[in-house]
């Protein structure tokens, strides 16, 4: 399949590319994060905090999602932050911290990966490597994770179309790996009154072209702590794979997006509402 | 209040309007059309044709929809269309028509009105006005229809951000009349895979600014009519206050979105699933 | 030509209507507004205030825009405002203004109709009548200003495509009236550094696509008094057939749109380097 | 100047870091890329073929575009397609070529590294290192060029707001490399009968708020060979410092963005118009 079709498929208007194309596999594709599948019967949570900043800011925050039944955990030791003065994340310190508790936990862990220099560090602690929104067409990064083995999580661009972004994972398969989740995160338009708009029209639509598991994160897609929970339990309902969210044990006193973080009593609520969307379409979270 | 406070509101970073306010007036606001409350505990549906195009189309449908569980009847008599060569609405002729069946079903019917010299007119046939997209800065006509004491429903122009949506609702309040329910229809982004992107985000931000009922047209949000269901479904779960969607009896043979419009198998199976939706955010649908 | 042709005209990728169509005629249609002929090798420049104030406002700022060159002069009587709580404009007293200081200058009057009801009352004291951004798919209104003999200024609406634009302009040809310039005055987009984003390739698409003739409005376009200037040379250099410019002779003290109002120095600095502009493209300013 | 200041400089209501903003280096940068000043009287042009694919190819218009008064010559060898099934680039052995010529005519070359471990290998054959839109905010590339002594042509992202462009320019900065030179090459909009929407308000902004250079991309900005010539006008006239374009020797024979490509007699044509715009505004093109 060394070429692309560029086939009108399903009568959306425009082609997309061949491996990541349901036409070509109409089975969904399962992907295994440590154990934790994603794509099947099972709608999977991700939360933990934007970037690991301390032992016990991680420890205590994973330990409590955990509890509320959080599946995978997330945290960015790496971050891309768009000013040089933000605080860019622990690095290799926090992917140590990372496996320790996951050691403890047994949470499979998702970090980001900004360079493909990095691939291999960061691929020695992590079960899942997170590709970003402003990285989606970073060509050589999106090789180099497509020669790893490992799950990628590739999140949606700001302004990346959804051929744009189907043609992203591509690049990942076509390297030989199909182990690939889409995530919507929010589009930039000219709405300002969230942080971004989160397109929940792209997982009925990414579902239907692609047999790769589609989740959404609501707290980049809105920007606004007290919005996740309507927007997670949308997500739900609209037919999305899992839901990947921040959630901090001091969302106050973050050094990263506190403003969209739901503290551990928030996430716990929403985890019962969200019980109740899953069973209301079909679906479980455990 | 004559005056606007520009108060910076729940600190979503700017100014509302004082009478569509939720400061001003913290309890929900409840519509009555024709005996049908919106803004309570009940999801309201409204069904029906783009447009009314004979007896038989409008009176086969409206039965269908009734039967399924709409509770008001939709369908247009005078048509903004694109082109002035497109299919401009039955007129008075469709009005009739409406009311007719009306007699029949005893739905109430809403219907768009254009002009503000027909605003009179609609109102001797329609138990609620709606003001399309494109109208939503019409401020002639935004105060005509604050003069009559019918409920409106009022759609979010494809540009329009959250607080112009908000003014243009304090255009009506202004002339007295409060009975207005907010539309959240899709606006227009650089995505072209759906005919807009539906912001779901706007439903939980316009619940929180104002007290008027939110209720979302997926029809006209996706353009897509298998993607209708799943945006309904994520409509009811993000806190919609009811659902406006095209049903047709034979969609293929529309003069007007016959590619958005729900057959009447499609629309009964949809309001099933749509329950179990209700139920799971604590609502219920009748 | 009562139905659409559809042609895919000139490779653009859509259909665009007939009347409008530099296909159906190829010549530029020139506009007469009371002996300003616009379309033709002059580039006509169109300033005054956003609204009319008072008679000292409005007649110190015609007269001075006047000596500078300004062939047509501009100024609200009507505002269709975001707020119902801000200065709607002095109505029909202004209207007598503007007429006052045409017969004292010379100066041809544009101002803006926003109501059906209202076109035969501003037609009286008008040359040119315009239709705002917020009202280029009022259809009704397009209607009642195609079955006048008036010269029309229709501005793009901020989320206008380039063919929804030439539709609207249809409304107006297809009533019997030819007399219709285009108006490029921004866009909406996620930027928020300019009030809007000036599309200039408008221009030369436009003018490409039909025979009316096309002027930019650089005020609306940046909201941004010190960027004004920039903007308008562009403007003629990328092929506009003139400007249209808010001039205020205090721009602290506007009720309207002061923040991008030029004033008396300003404007006359700033036709001078037009005509050089004009004159590089092989047009002219008188 | 470690810490980001934040200040509000100029009321275009944001931020601008440091060490680009104009509040902290009052005076114009010189960028010097190999002999050819940009950012001072003259207007530079920069011209060639989107993609190196053969030495005829490269050669001939390398001299054409000489001959006709380009001062530096463009071409990829590293290419970043959104399809990993579209061409890539010829690599290496594109830099050979382009160094080859480069000693024939003496043009600097200016060619795009997507990849921070090619920044070696790319600037031991480029003048000038071009960082391609969708890796604006790639920042660990941005770092590795910030970290080599050669000048830096940076796009601005599609979707990238001008705080984030100079943001992503403090990046290349804050590592002692100033010689960074920003092009403005369109943003992703609703419009879509142009490929971007070429924003013109971009130059003045960034020249108010920056000392860098700032040049355009008419090009990209319009994705239309016959559109170009005008928009590269206006970008002259709105004081744009220079042109980024792309010629080809047979633009129907191009294996990558032939239909945005002028061929040669029309460079040679533009050149000769652009001249005359660049002494109305007062500068000059040699």
């Amino acid at each position: 399949m060394e070429t692309n079709p560029c086939n009108k498929l399903l009568n959306v208007g425009f082609s997309i590319p061949s491996k990541v194309s349901r036409a070509i596999k109409p089975d969904d594709t399962i992907v295994n994060v440590n154990g934790v599948l994603t794509g099947g019967p099972e709608i999977i949570i991700i939360a933990g905090p934007c970037a690991v900043e301390s032992q016990e800011q991680l420890f205590d925050t994973a330990r409590a999602v955990k509890v509320s039944g959080a599946m995978i955990l997330r945290g960015g030791a790496f971050k891309p932050r768009s000013s040089p003065y933000s605080f860019q994340g622990m690095g290799e310190e926090g992917l140590i911290l990372l496996s320790s508790i996951r050691a403890e936990t047994g949470l499979p862990i998702v970090t980001e990966v900004m360079d493909p220099r990095q691939v291999e560090l960061v691929g020695k602690y992590a079960d899942m490597l997170q590709i970003g929104s402003r990285n989606m067409q970073n060509y050589p990064l999106l090789k180099e994770v497509g020669m790893t083995r490992k799950p990628i999580l590739l999140k949606r661009g700001m302004m990346a179309t959804i051929e744009e972004f189907l043609l992203a994972a591509e690049y990942i398969l076509n390297q030989g790996n199909d182990q690939v989740i889409l995530c919507e995160r929010g589009i930039r338009t000219f709405e300002t009154s969230t942080r971004n708009t989160l397109d929940l029209s792209a997982v009925p639509m990414l579902k239907r072209l692609s047999h790769l598991p589609v989740i959404v994160d609501p707290s980049h897609g809105t920007g606004l702590r007290w919005m996740v929970p309507a927007m997670a339990k949308a997500a739900v309902a609209v037919g999305a794979d899992g839901l990947i969210m921040e959630v901090h044990y001091k969302p106050e006193a973050a050094l990263c997006d506190g403003h969209q973080s739901l503290d551990l009593d928030e996430f716990e609520t929403l985890m019962t509402d969200l019980r109740k969307i899953a069973l209301a379409v079909g679906r479980e979270i455990s």
